[in-house]
């Protein structure tokens, strides 16, 4: 099956906006085998919206337009859709009737705008829309359907779940697409698709994409086909890449976070972090945070800027500062050790750079931090990294390399998973 | 004139990603008083492709493509050209001596493949992209012109300022759209849209836009016209918004920061500040330290999420946080005095609150954030907020409020501009 996505509405047109919701629809679509094969925009003008909808209904089986079917006068989908169609409006008292229900429950009074609301193409399915006064349109075609939803991000999330992916299912009889992502930090993109290249010969290449972002390489793993055969495929898939990158694999999911996954190890080892920050300024701190009840491993960190701070609050001492510079291996280990006996935490976090865009040397150019990590009964890790890009991508990376050796100390730890 | 966008490649049609590009040239198109009728993504598929050229052409006098202009057998953007105006395509000397002098430079070949990216349509004349291998090309039609651009963002961005604006500002020989913006932070959209009530009455509701997101309100003016008639209305627009918003407009400009704008009125007042947070864990220090120099007015912070921190680190009494809570007024204005002495700065910011999801109460909801700023020769001020949302909202929220606050109080410091 092959489908196209309408996204209705002359704020999509704009500088500040870009249609998003085709992205959720996207994925639906996929989850069910079908191709999308077009994704248009357009402003809330009838002719322009019946054009659009009689040429993608002509070129997919599935249309799903998003948006204009609000009360005000620029909402014109409805219209559109029956200009296209060569069919009629028909006023549905079953949609009258919810919209009315809607308004009394908030104790308002629907205005005329509101009727429009509840017109509807001759022959369509009313689709309720439990989370807003416009309710959907499903419009049966010889070759399949057009769906017509709210543009609201929300209210179309819950129509498409609640209408399409139903409709989409008892066409698919479970036969669809699936994917599996596997999550590696601070790794180069070239030295990942060396490691998995056995993955590709095994299973073929179509099948895996790797995705690059800032300090984070998603290895998608795909399979195809009835229920059961594609998740028995991609445990197969799975199975062999995480023989394959080993430890490098910090968690599954495209929404998992290093620091999700940091604060999962540290709370099963009941273990607690304090941080030292100098170039990232807190942004360590800040991603340990994020997460929920994080105040059960982090008592805290201090972010020193300056070199006195450094000492005065982390005892780094002066002399160390004044003969390797505050971006050194020996500063950033006297910080993670200052922070670790500061707040008395199992481990400390130390992490020192130079951010940029000033502060360079051909020694120690914009971009070299020093990591650390201090813990009770080892001695202190150190890394040094060159991190590329301007000074926001520079401190996130660094951020990312801090948490990957902390996630990585917490693997060898006494009592860690294996 | 109306324009269309027309975005290739089937990797726009998938889950990761969005057609970005568009709002660049948007943006560019605006400013010439171009109106944006249709976006449109396709894949790599030459009659798909085609067929979306011949259709958009004709329905705008201005189409950009953006994509399908690489060396791979999927990049058929200029045949589908070619074949939507029943054109051929001929081999351009100079596009190849362009390719060639490219890799010669990287002492490099060019494959063969590389051939068919010195492919023109007949007629066109060629766009020098200097950024990649892959040229543009520039398709006078009766009506208008096709501009085909690499799909790349910065080498489209690049060929966009090089050949698409100047082509835009000759047809609209000066005449165009522009957009001025105010921000305000941490004010209710409903209290801004009354406040500038009298400009929609003496400029018209249609020029001015209310932008809302999260602890921030764009306030966006147009005017429409020749230069230096839209300049001298939307000056005369701010001076009428800046006299109804007074000191709540922090700055102008879409991309202004409210942490650009604090930055800028410490170094002023040559001013410095320590933190002292809570709840949001390091985002204020972090969001301080974004800003390149900070170093010249932040010492450092401290995060201390346990209240034994509270006490050790920032000398806030044991009793006070035993007797009121480690989230309420005193508890902040001791967090406040506390980060300035132990930093030695000339202000000191305190922020302790309840992000969420757990430790609410009646008394003390999830979003209760206590806020104070602590200077050496006046009063330490404080406010108290209850902030809407999810965790990550409340923190971002509350990190707003901290740098508002900070931002109102350096207007009142001895020095400080009017």
């Amino acid at each position: 099956m092959r489908a196209a996505i309408l996204a209705v509405g002359s704020e999509l047109l704009s500088v500040d906006r870009l249609d998003t919701n085709s992205l959720h629809l996207t994925e639906l679509l996929e989850r069910h085998g079908v191709e999308l094969v077009r994704k248009v925009v357009v402003g809330d003008d009838e002719v322009a919206i019946a054009g659009e909808i009689a040429r993608l209904a002509a070129e997919a089986e599935l249309l799903v337009v998003g948006g204009g079917l609000g009360p005000t006068a620029d909402d014109v989908t409805r219209e559109a859709c029956a200009r296209a169609l060569g069919l009629p409006l028909r006023d549905d008292p079953e949609a009258w009737g919810a919209i009315e229900r809607r308004f009394a429950a908030l104790a308002r009074v629907p205005s005329a705008n509101n009727r429009r609301q509840a017109q509807v193409v001759a022959g369509a399915a009313l689709l309720a829309n439990p989370w807003g006064t416009a309710p959907g349109q499903r419009i049966d075609t010889p070759r399949g359907a057009i769906f017509l939803l709210p543009g609201v991000p929300f209210e179309l999330a819950g129509m498409a779940a609640a209408e399409l992916e139903p409709w989409l299912a008892a066409r698919s009889a479970g036969h669809g697409r699936e994917r599996r992502t596997l999550k590696v930090a601070m790794r180069p993109e070239s030295e990942v698709d060396e490691a998995i290249a056995p993955l590709y010969e095994q299973f073929g290449r179509r099948w895996i994409t790797v995705l690059s972002g800032a300090g984070e390489i998603r290895v998608r793993l795909w399979a195809e086909g009835a229920s059961a055969e594609r998740r028995s495929r991609l445990a197969a898939m799975e199975a062999r890449a995480r023989e394959l990158l080993g430890e490098a694999v910090f968690g599954t999911g495209d929404a998992t976070t290093l620091e999700e996954v940091v604060a999962e190890g540290l709370l099963r080892l009941g273990a607690s972090i304090a941080t030292a920050e100098s170039c990232t300024g807190g942004l360590v701190a800040e991603r340990l945070t994020r997460v929920p009840g994080s105040s059960r491993y982090f008592p805290g960190g201090v972010v020193t800027y300056s070199n006195a701070e450094k000492t005065a609050l982390l005892g780094v001492p002066e002399a160390l500062i004044a003969e390797q510079g505050a971006v050194s291996e020996p500063v950033a280990r006297a910080m993670a050790e200052g922070a670790r006996l500061r707040f008395s935490s199992t481990l400390g976090l130390g992490v020192t750079g130079i951010a940029g865009p000033d502060g360079g040397s051909p020694e120690k150019p914009v971009g070299t931090v020093h990591l650390a990590l201090a813990a009770a009964d080892r001695p202190t890790t150190h890394r040094v990294v060159r991190l590329p890009g301007d000074r926001s991508r520079i401190r996130w990376l660094a951020s990312q390399a801090a948490l990957e050796l902390l996630r990585r100390s917490l693997r060898s730890l006494p009592g860690a998973a294996p």
